[in-house]
């Protein structure tokens, strides 16, 4: 299958891995606990769009994406509280969904983080600590 | 299993039907093509807390919803350009999703529709004519 990441994705996200089905990224704020999957198949917008194997695929690695966003939360010494799971795509149609942590003291709770403006770059450190402990938990 | 709907879906959605996982409503919001998938079990509050079997099936009921909503905005005369799907639960923790038509020209779009006040009521025709667009696609 001929997969390309939509460009949109680069500026505002880090690669964390590949799983069987999806390329993760770690989204690029640092107020979030916050991973995307994007299936790597060509042409998809829609989950509709996936075939029934690849679907279930899918919400199998979103769950293992609800683990490494709470690993994520627990590296950062900020326990993530409740999952958000978003398919959105109205701006960047590439199907992708959105694993976020949240907790009821970050600055989009309870409404979601989708569409809030203000991203904060992360320092080094807890890029590199973020990637780690989602790495290991997709490992 | 034991199941009892959390009282916050009654006033902001109508009944449609019951899948063999989930319990079907539509948003109380005139504005969009949107339904609300309940699964039919006690003390779920994410997707996590479903086993395996469960989880796929939930997928194949939100992929069948998706083509519901897309039933009623063609009903509606309001056809669905693109989908979305969420699983947020900051306020109302009873595990539900969100799967919603959206439109270029819906007042929420390109953002998320959740969290964004100003429901409005349906008329009772274009009500009736949602739900029997919705039992038909769901039936």
């Amino acid at each position: 299958m001929a997969f390309e990441l939509a460009p949109a994705f680069v500026p505002t996200s880090h690669a964390v891995c590949d799983l069987p089905l999806c390329h993760v990224r770690l989204q690029a704020d640092a107020r979030y606990s916050w991973l995307v999957l994007i299936p790597r198949a060509e042409g998809l917008v829609e989950i509709e769009d996936l075939a029934p194997g690849p679907r279930a695929q899918l919400m199998d690695e979103l769950v293992r994406a609800g683990a490494a966003v709470r690993a994520i939360g627990a590296a950062l010494g900020r326990p993530v509280e409740k999952l958000n799971v978003g398919q959105l795509g109205n701006v960047t149609p590439q199907l992708h969904v959105h694993v976020v942590g949240r907790r009821a003291d970050d600055p989009a709770w309870p409404g979601p983080v989708w569409g809030v403006p203000g991203a904060e770059a992360f320092a080094p450190d807890a890029l590199q600590r973020s990637l780690a402990a989602a790495r290991k938990a997709l490992g």
